[in-house]
């Protein structure tokens, strides 16, 4: 069997100019990187206005769910069935590229391409939103080391540094040793770059204008009289927009199928909105009759994100959304050990079908219309693929069995066809909550109502963060949590669907420049370690080339 | 007058296949990156042996001397000539253009285009060096976090980490603070990436293999045993080739006049070796008759490296050297004040013409052709300038006056025409040592045949260093000084001809990989610092994506 990047590197891909003529993309309104990328000038000239299909999925797990693989193949189910489609989806991240995960373009018949490319700086946008952080960084401790003439307080400094590694060895540590001429000492940290506010920012701006606008009101720390410190007042603004010009602007590629997708921007959903940019959306949108696009993570973290605070901005709600499971992961959610998946075990699917059965009740209570695909693996038996389909009828949506991995389009058309129809639908969409609400009261909605914790508890810590943000008006902006992607409550091992449990905030993050507010739970880290033997060590290229162990 | 990036944003560029086909590089020797960059595909296909000239200058000064300047102008003038010639010159460093230097692509109507491009991260090399570095660095605490089976030393890890910044807060840090899920507390700094030694192996590698050899090379650290640890025992080397896939390809763009010009790599020549890549110049010898480079800061750093390291590894010795002056920095150098710059002062400029001087009997011990270029300003008179071609002519060179600032290729056409004469010369190269020489030999004929200093000290930490490097055999690779750039000697206030210095070597770096020894002199840092005003305030972008500030 083939393994993913032997698929890619075999594929027949097309220039990247007819993949723009595709979507009726003018030759002046892109610029080709090489014969298979493109980034697409702004504004963009494109006048549709697509239906929306948001993919989301259950609680990852480590058996996989395939989700990206699932959009990239829906996206080519579109095409068969001869509808104009494009994808949005997220860059990938190197830090998990190096780590575990690999790549993140899909898998088996089912990728973008290229994928060496795409898994590798691609166009260069994470480099530009790390180098516009950083000199952020840098240009906060040099006011400092000058004078100080903003009164900055050190100490309340929450603007921390980011590099697109991970790398655990970064995430505390003391800067500014060395006397008097090598800065002023205090402790510091570095986040991943996909958690860095600048992601966000360039994920929800909508223009050049909006750009500068939102990074602007990025909130750096406070002075000596506890008032807010923002990228304006440090007269940066135009510097940090100037390090983002292309990175801006979305990066068109193509499907192993030849489908158009937009890959840009690349938040996590576990430590920040987790959704590719709006502007890749709207480029998606505007350029054909059909967009899909993913949220990172299970539909509690990404799914409620683009849901609640990034469709919003986008000012289009999804016409329909899919909600991604597979029999292993269920399996492992109703108590499974990893080593035993292969074998068949109808009870344990059904009782991790409670993961799946409250993501698709979460879903609906957003007046959208709701439909299941089970991503099949080699391994599903037909009792369980029986079991799991009554189950979701049973939860009142349709259950579709896809095969995209194995057979690319063809294994979604079914699922593409329902898309079509349920598009149509004029069903008003119920926000989780309305940004004007109390602070505490859309925390809760989003603990009692998505993750059906009992309660939600602030630290002292964050307390005081509220009373700050309720002093500023900031509490009246969107919330997002940061929380395990692998359970809905705040710990990772409380697999299935937990009841009872309390979420625990340590602390809430206002990002005034992204335009909402974080909320960290239980032990989530914004920047991740490598594991004892990370992918870095199976990756090669040879003399003329030629590229192993990316997967 | 218009500024730089006013000429630069005015001029009419013609398509990079325009640039290629004028050095016969086939549509499937390069890739595209928008309509005016391209990146040359491994292995080249030029047949071509062009003639190398050098172009160095005297010691820089805050006048500024427009070395880059000249280097692009006269490769300009060689085609007005009808001699066929492509340039090489490093990439800008973003430290520096977020800083006090603002771009560094040549200004005038002497420039490569375009300048918005090639100041704010081109096509991506620095972040890909960057990355590479800091991904390294992270698999080296990661490699201790998760058992230390190679049994590093955190004490003796000289595996800094880099960001492409002028960020002193960053020179002296701890790290991995916070507990034992956050690797082991240790001392770390960062330098800028141009110090980063895999700048260096980029910029000294022929192709993939030879890259993936040199990064195999590079040592990190040492065991408990006080044994070297290289890349290679990490296990990784595969991994950083990977990251550097498309950044090892030269970048071709070009003039103003549509002069071919490669630019790629770009460490600095005070704190590293200085020079581009070798496969730019290589790209530009064997597709033009005539390859112009230029080497960082004065001739007694990056045209020494040039001269003993790089053109070494390259396999072609400069057929001419030519050395750039100002009467402007030549005043400076004479104890002027910077504000009297303007009024004639005929004897200050020939007491600071023993910079020059100097640098010309340095320059023709190598025993290969030697000419000096007056880079004119419009606030030289008549007198300075004959007074300065008197002085040159008397150390037995000849002196040309340029305009390429002002009249672009133009301003340097006799100074084209006595080059392609001069490069008929067969002249036997003569190096200033032999790797072979004993090392404190090799540092003595650079401190006191290139800087004329009176003899050079070595620490206490130095001396033990080097007894490391004569036990394992390092000590037969050429000496890479680090040492400040304005002086001949290691007091960047000693400017002019000074004499009976001693030169203070601080700590020796042993760069396995790049093949060279770093010894630090004096203060210098391998990490600048920003100014109290950095350009960075000054740089805007409009809503159009209009650029100002960058100049």
């Amino acid at each position: 069997m083939k393994t993913d990047i032997e698929i890619s590197q075999s594929a027949d891909l097309v220039n990247i100019n007819d993949i723009a003529s595709q979507l009726n993309i003018g030759i002046n309104e892109y610029e080709p990187y090489g014969k298979y990328k493109a980034k697409l000038n702004l504004p963009f000239k494109g006048e549709k206005n697509g239906k929306l299909i948001l993919v989301t999925s259950i609680n990852p797990t480590a058996a996989g769910e395939g989700k990206t693989t699932l959009t990239i193949g829906l996206g080519d189910a579109f095409h068969r069935i001869n509808q104009s489609c494009a994808i949005a989806l997220r860059e990938p991240s190197l830090g998990p590229v190096m780590g575990i995960k690999g790549g993140a373009t899909g898998g088996g018949y089912s990728q973008v391409a290229p994928m060496e490319d795409i898994n590798l700086f691609f166009t260069g946008d994470f480099p530009a939103i790390t180098e516009a952080h950083d000199t952020l960084s840098a240009l906060i401790d040099n006011h400092i080391h000058h004078g100080n003439k903003l009164n900055i307080d050190p100490r309340t400094i929450t603007w921390k540094r980011v590099v697109d590694i991970n790398d655990r060895e970064l995430r505390k540590v003391v800067i500014g040793l060395g006397g008097r001429t090598s800065g002023v000492p205090r402790e510091d940290g570095f986040d991943i770059t996909v958690a860095s506010e600048i992601m966000a920012v360039l994920c929800l701006s909508e223009d050049l204008a909006d750009l500068k606008n939102k990074l602007g009101k990025i909130l750096i720390g406070y002075n000596y009289d506890r008032e807010p410190v923002t990228v304006n007042d440090l007269g940066v603004t135009g510097a940090l927009a100037l390090l983002l010009k292309d990175a801006i602007k979305p990066n068109l590629v193509q499907t192993l199928e030849h489908t158009p997708a937009f890959i840009h921007g690349g938040p996590f959903a576990n430590i920040a909105h987790g959704c590719n940019s709006i502007l890749a959306t709207k480029a998606a949108m505007q350029h054909a009759d059909y967009a899909i696009t993913e949220a990172g993570f299970g539909a509690d973290l990404g799914g409620e994100k683009f849901l609640d605070i990034t469709s919003k901005k986008l000012g289009h709600r999804p016409d329909a959304i899919v909600i991604v499971a597979t029999v292993r992961a269920l399996k492992l959610n109703g108590g499974v050990n990893k080593n035993d998946l292969d074998e068949e075990n109808v009870d344990a699917l059904l009782a991790g079908a409670k993961n799946l059965g409250r993501h698709i009740a979460n879903m609906k209570q957003y007046n959208k219309p709701v439909v299941v695909a089970i991503n099949e693996f080699s391994s599903d038996t037909e009792k369980e693929i029986n079991a799991l389909n009554d189950y979701i009828t049973k939860q009142g949506v349709k259950p579709f069995n896809t095969t995209v991995w194995e057979n690319g389009g063809a294994g979604a058309t079914d699922l593409a066809n329902e898309l079509v129809k349920l598009c149509e639908n004029n069903d008003e969409f119920k926000p989780l909550y309305e940004d004007d609400d109390e602070f505490m009261v859309k925390l809760e909605s989003i603990v009692t109502k998505i993750y059906h914790g009992k309660n939600v508890v602030l630290s002292a810590k964050a307390k005081r963060q509220l009373k700050t943000m309720e002093k500023y008006g900031w509490d009246k902006l969107p919330i997002c949590v940061a929380k395990t992607q692998y359970s809905f409550s705040d710990d990772a091992k409380q697999l299935g669907a937990p009841e009872d449990f309390t979420i625990n905030v340590s602390e809430l993050q206002p990002k005034l420049g992204a335009g909402f507010i974080v909320a960290l739970t239980g032990k989530i880290l914004t920047m991740p370690g490598l594991p004892s033997h990370p992918a870095a060590l199976n990756m090669d290229i040879d003399n003329d080339g030629k590229i192993t162990g990316l997967f």
